[in-house]
Formats: structure tokens, C-alpha cells, sequence
């Protein structure tokens, strides 16, 4: 008997689609067979996909509380409109901004996030209510002041302290960037980190301009100073990775970090498109994510997976879709040294049950259906760390209306005029 | 008393949403404003959005049945593969592929579609049978053979004599391209197309071999041959124009015809991205396709608005998102002379009642929330010719399980190899 049984779906294991069940105990998977199996919970997966749970490998969460606040608008204006929006998200803004973030996640087969910002007490309590999974860090700037570099690492250890050994979530050191970040303070994040086995995570390449300044600055492009300060390895997840020359994805490859892709963000503020085919050539682990939903709009890794692949044709590089379907889960799981993202005996209970819906037919193989075919609201049921969280497309610990009155409430003063 | 009243919801009129409420007597909208009006027939439209309907502009609309074939392809094995597969399909094959289609697009807000293909008697019965408004023509090429142009003309004409006046149905001349057609049979279909009032349609400027083959062969671009046989002028929609040069653009918009702007189909192909901001700028009508589901692979108007919007902010054009929705809606209705895409008094009863979703919070402003961050799967209920054909998601016409069932079965060999 387990605890929950997952039968009779089309599951993903090691990238075919097997019709099997699935045993669950405690927060892990203990059983992938054909065998009857029962379980005190039982969920009838019959004509619908079993995945592994979605990995958001680079977001802020909050920023859905900006999502479509300032379109139309070119990158330097509409950078001026959300700073100022910004600045005056106080803690409670940013719970609520979460909140509505994990419930898009949740809805879209998400079952963890990576997530770098500020209030980040606030996005664990959402992550705390809500049931999903995230990796956390404070978004560190010292912008070359000592003094403020000090601060910034106690504000980031003291959120680590807080928080560590509360369920499901990890915690990652998140400078934002190196032209934000002083070399000094990478170096002194990277050695801290080392010391204590924590994860790095930073913007690096995400534009051209980026690009140039580091060169200009320190004669070397970011990837480059990054690795000459000690900043990469395995336990590293660098987001977007735009500009990559043959040389940076070399050391990327060499040294074993991540790149987290973002190819809706990337369009949106034009910055360009990610060179993952060549990224995946050097054998890089790139993961997937969506960024803010100021720069998408969306926080859905299955639109993610069909732009991503639709432009890496436009590149005439036409990959197996397969890659796709990895770099959206178990790739993310890898990046940040969770056990899951695999439909296996052993590996964490994170879990989607999708419907085979008619926009996937006709179903020569699907892979092919959902990378190129799926809206993400073909989600029914997501399982996280061994326990049901959204069931029948509606979230289980909280109430959805509610927290959109409450948003609502929040913002009154920009939103849109009437009730809706 | 109306025979249908839509209630209380947030109304696209003119790019801007108001609540109000809204008439339909026959198949005309007959009422908009703020009474409480009554009808036979009473939807509730609280919380949703009511949209003009959507109008993709360039489909093949049986190609659903090739959808997901032939994934992670080079573009000459894809079409080798593609072709082959084609060559097979049948009368009722291409009935079912295109039930299919119609069924996908209701379900995501399309009222009307464009189609160009083979076996176009199996197609209108579709359309008859599901609800759904189309505009057909049978997909000719002569292959410079005289006796092939002839043959190809009275296939289509057949065709159209056979199908003229059925309700939601209007027909088109629709040769396939400047490179499988000679131009005397596009002056000879300009002819008679003149003549007779019909709508031209025609692959045009999809590919930058398509535009240097033509120089080679004419010593113009395919839109000056177009123009020097006369096939251009306000009944002309001219599908894709990737590869449109200054003077095309100018020859364009001076002769008044459309274009049919399929972001997605053109990235998956490689075809390129279309300056849909400089057409914007010089006054032409660039409407919204899919493109056949092998090359997309939804039909999905939604999915398109975004795309070519993020598109648009990568080539650094920055535009009003409204310009989108106009593209999806009233500009398809425009390009092919139906009277709908609009919420006014005297417009076909084209409508779109559409849940707004969390996806769309906060709610800063509608039309943003609708381009940058809609799945589709958010429409509720459709009404096509003031009937309606879609209600809370399901087809009032027929089974889409049974659909499924069919479609399964006729392609048993190739289907993945378990039911799902």
C-alpha cells in the first residue's frame, strides 16, 4: 500500500512515454511498474501524460504584480515605468505577487522555482502556504560601495538563516550581476558559497550592451570574468546566457554550471536569441525559465519549451524536442542539486498530471504533441514533495478568488477601472 | 426582446474595453450600450471579456493530421516526409483534419478562417457541420502546364459553383505561389477573379529563396511580378511576406491588398521574421494566420498575437499592443470583405466570451493583458453568424471525443502505439 498511486497514464521515463503507475511514499517515488499497485490515495491518470514536475530555473516571483503594467513601450522607458512601480513594493506587495506567481506556476505543472529578489521572507511564506517547491535567494547588489556590499551578505545570510531546514525550499546566493556587482564581492560570494555548499545563481550575458561594457571595463566578456575570479562551477546557474562566444560556452562547459534560458524574457526586451543548440553541443546543462512576469508575461515553461524550440528552428537548428521536455524539468532539477525532475524509484515525489487534450492529436509521439503542441493549461493535478497541491486545475491550499480580490485591492490605484 | 443578449461583461470597443451589454437579431449585432436589455437566450458575461471574433487569415486547415509528424527535421526532410504523407490523404481524412481544425480553432476564439488546400468538398462540409465561419478556396498550381492551369481552374470553380450560397461561407482564388504557378495563369485568375468579385489569396514572400528564384527567373521580386500581371489590388491577401523589400511594402500598400502575418509558421520553417511595424507604418492591413498545424503546431490565434508581438520587441519596434489584437480580429474580416470582427451595431454576430484569468492579473490594462499573456484556453463560449457554436468549452455540433476516436482510427498505423 502507498500513500498515493498514480495509474494507468502515459508517464515519461527517460524520454518515452510508458503506460505505467506510480507508487508514492513519503515525499519520494517508490514504485515506476506495470504491476496493480493501490494506495490510500488513488489518481486515475488514464488519458492524461504523467510528467516529472516543471523546473522555473530563473524568475521574481513578485513581478507578476507588474505583469502588463508597461507595454509598448521601448526597453529604457519601460525599465524607468517598473523601477518606480518597484521601489514601492513593500512586503506584504511582494507576498501577494508571489502568491499569484505559484498559483500560475502550480496551474502551468511548475513544482519548483528559482527565484532571486527582495522581501524574500515574504516569497517563502508564499511558498510556504502555497505548497510548491523553490529555490531562494536575496538579490544582491553592492554597485561597487563596500559598505553596501557588507549589508547586502548579512540580508542574504540572515534570509538562509531564517528560513533553512523548512520544507521544500533551498537556498541559493544570488548576486545580480556583474555590472551591478563589484568583482570583489563576486569573489568574496563565491568563496562563501564554496565554504558552505551553497548555490550561485546571476544574470550574466543577457545583452549585448552587458557585453561590451565588461569588455570595456575589464578587457574580458562576463563569462570570462566570472571564471577569473573563481565565480564558476557545477554550482553555478548563470540566466539567459544571450552573447556567449564560442570561448565563454567552453569554460561553461568546462567548469559544469548551468545556464538558465529565457527565451520569452529575451524577445520581450530585445535582447536577443540564446545559442542553445551550440549550448547543449558543449554539453552545457541548460535549464529553462521564465524571468518576470513583467518580461513575458506568462509564468508557463510549456510556452517557454514551444518558443524556445520554434526559435532555435528559425536558426536552422532543429533539435530533437526531447531536449526541450529535459531543459524544462529534469535539467532545472540538476542545475540546483535537487534530486527530481525524473520519473523514477528514489527520486522526489514532484509530479504532473496533464490531459492528452485535442490540441495533441493526433498523437503520432508525444514528446513531439506536448513540446510543440501544449498550452500548459492542459494541467490537472500536480503532486509536490509527495503531497497532492493542485487537484482538478484548482490549488488545495488556499483560495485563488480571494487572492486576486486581494491583489486587487493592493493596486487599486492603477487597476483598471471597473471590477471585473 | 433579442434572440441573444450578452450580459455584463467587459466589451472590446473600438481598443477600448467598457461593460456593457450587448443585442443579437439574426445574425447581425443589433444592440451595444449600457440598457438592460433582454434576450431569448440570456449569457451571463460577468468576469469575462467579450472579444470580436478572431479571424485566422491563412491556414490549411486539414493539416491537423500532420500535426507532430515530423519534429526536429531539417526543412527538406521535413517536406519529404510532410509531401509523402499528404499525397495519401483522401476525402474523408482531410473531412476529418479539418473537423479537427475547426473544433481547435472555436475552442480558442477563432469565428472565421482562411483555408487553401485539396479535397475542398471535405472542408465545407466540415465548416457546415461545426458552426464555424470559412473562407475557402481550392489550392491551384500549374507547374507552367496549360492544360494542368485549366484543370486546376475548374476544380476551383466547380468548387465554388458548388458551394455558393451556403450560410458562413465565402470563396476564394487561391494559387498556390509565384514558383508553382506561371504568371499567364495569375493574370488569368487575376482576370477572372476581377470579374467575378472573388477574393485572391497566394503564398507570397515567405522565404528568401522564393524572392532570389524570382529574380533570377523575372529579374523582379515576387511581389513586383504580382504586380506587373496586375493580381494586386484591394481584393488580394498576400500570406506571410517575410521577405518584403521598401518598394514591395510601397506596392503594397498602394494597390490596398493584405497581408496574412504567420509568426509562428515562419519561425518553425525558418522562413524568417516579417517587418510587421514597417507594413504597420505604411498603411497595409497585415492580418493574423496560423499556417497549417504541421508548421505551428496549434491554431491558435492567441498563441500567434503573442509571438509576433515579442517578435516585434526583439527587432527592437515597439508597438501598442492593441495593434495586435486588431490584426487577430477586425483586420482578417477586412482583408477578405466579411462585414464582422468588430462590436458594433450592423457587424455579423462574430463573438468571443473569454473567463478572465489569473494569468490576466493584475488588470492594468485589458488589451495588454489579452495580447501578452492569453492562452486561448480562457474562451468559454463562441458565437458564430449569431448562433451559438461553443458553449462552457464544448462544441454544440458534434462529438470531439467520437472526432478523436475517428481520427484515431484512420491513422492507426502511424499513431503512437497505445490509446490513450
Amino acid at each position: 500500500m502507498f500513500e498515493i498511486a498514480i495509474k494507468n497514464g502515459l508517464c515519461l521515463v527517460k524520454d518515452r512515454f510508458l503506460r505505467f503507475n506510480i507508487g508514492i511514499e513519503g515525499n519520494k517515488i517508490t514504485y515506476v511498474g506495470k504491476e496493480d499497485i493501490r494506495g490510500e490515495e488513488n489518481i486515475n491518470a488514464t488519458g492524461c501524460f504523467v510528467l516529472p514536475g516543471f523546473f522555473n530555473a530563473h524568475t521574481h516571483s513578485a513581478m507578476t504584480l507588474l505583469r502588463g503594467y508597461a507595454e509598448g513601450l521601448p526597453l529604457k522607458e519601460w525599465l524607468e515605468k517598473i523601477w518606480e512601480k518597484e521601489a514601492k513594493l513593500d512586503e506584504r506587495a511582494v507576498y501577494l505577487g508571489a502568491k499569484l506567481a505559484c498559483v500560475e506556476m502550480l496551474k502551468s505543472g511548475i513544482t519548483c522555482f528559482a527565484d532571486m529578489y527582495i522581501h524574500m521572507d515574504s516569497i517563502a511564506k508564499a511558498v510556504e502556504e502555497t505548497g510548491i517547491r523553490a529555490v531562494l535567494g536575496y538579490g544582491m547588489a553592492d554597485r561597487g560601495d563596500e559598505k553596501r556590499a557588507k549589508e547586502e551578505m548579512r540580508i542574504a545570510m540572515d534570509f538562509i538563516k531564517n528560513w533553512s531546514g523548512k520544507k521544500r525550499m533551498e537556498f541559493i546566493l544570488a548576486p545580480h550581476a556583474i555590472y551591478t556587482c563589484s568583482p570583489e564581492f563576486l569573489a568574496e560570494i563565491a568563496r562563501i558559497a564554496k565554504e558552505k555548499g551553497i548555490i550561485k545563481h546571476i544574470h550574466a550575458s543577457e545583452t549585448l550592451w552587458e557585453v561590451r561594457e565588461a569588455k570595456k571595463r575589464y578587457g574580458m566578456s562576463p563569462i570570462e570574468l566570472l571564471n577569473s575570479i573563481g565565480f564558476l562551477d557545477n554550482k553555478t546557474v548563470l540566466a539567459h546566457g544571450v552573447w556567449l562566444s564560442e570561448r565563454d560556452m567552453e569554460i561553461i562547459s568546462e567548469k559544469g554550471a548551468s545556464v538558465a534560458h529565457c527565451p520569452s524574457s529575451n524577445l520581450k526586451l530585445s535582447s536577443g536569441i540564446a545559442k542553445v543548440a551550440e549550448m547543449l553541443e558543449k554539453g552545457i546543462n541548460v535549464c529553462l525559465g521564465t524571468d518576470g512576469a513583467a518580461s513575458n508575461n506568462l509564468l508557463n515553461l510549456f510556452t517557454e519549451m514551444r518558443i524556445s524550440a520554434l526559435l532555435q528552428n528559425l536558426r536552422r537548428k532543429f533539435l530533437n524536442p526531447a531536449e526541450f521536455l529535459r531543459m524544462a524539468t529534469s535539467n532545472g532539477y540538476l542545475a540546483y542539486g535537487i534530486n527530481g525532475g525524473m520519473i523514477e524509484k528514489g527520486k522526489l515525489a514532484d509530479l504532473v498530471i496533464m490531459e492528452v487534450s485535442h490540441i495533441h492529436q493526433p498523437l503520432y509521439e508525444p514528446v513531439n504533441s506536448i513540446v510543440f503542441s501544449s498550452l500548459g493549461s492542459e494541467v490537472r493535478d500536480v503532486i509536490v514533495d509527495g503531497r497532492v497541491v493542485l487537484e482538478d486545475r484548482e490549488p488545495i491550499y488556499f483560495e485563488l478568488e480571494e487572492l486576486i480580490e486581494e491583489v486587487r485591492l493592493l493596486l487599486s490605484f492603477d487597476y483598471y477601472y471597473e471590477k471585473v
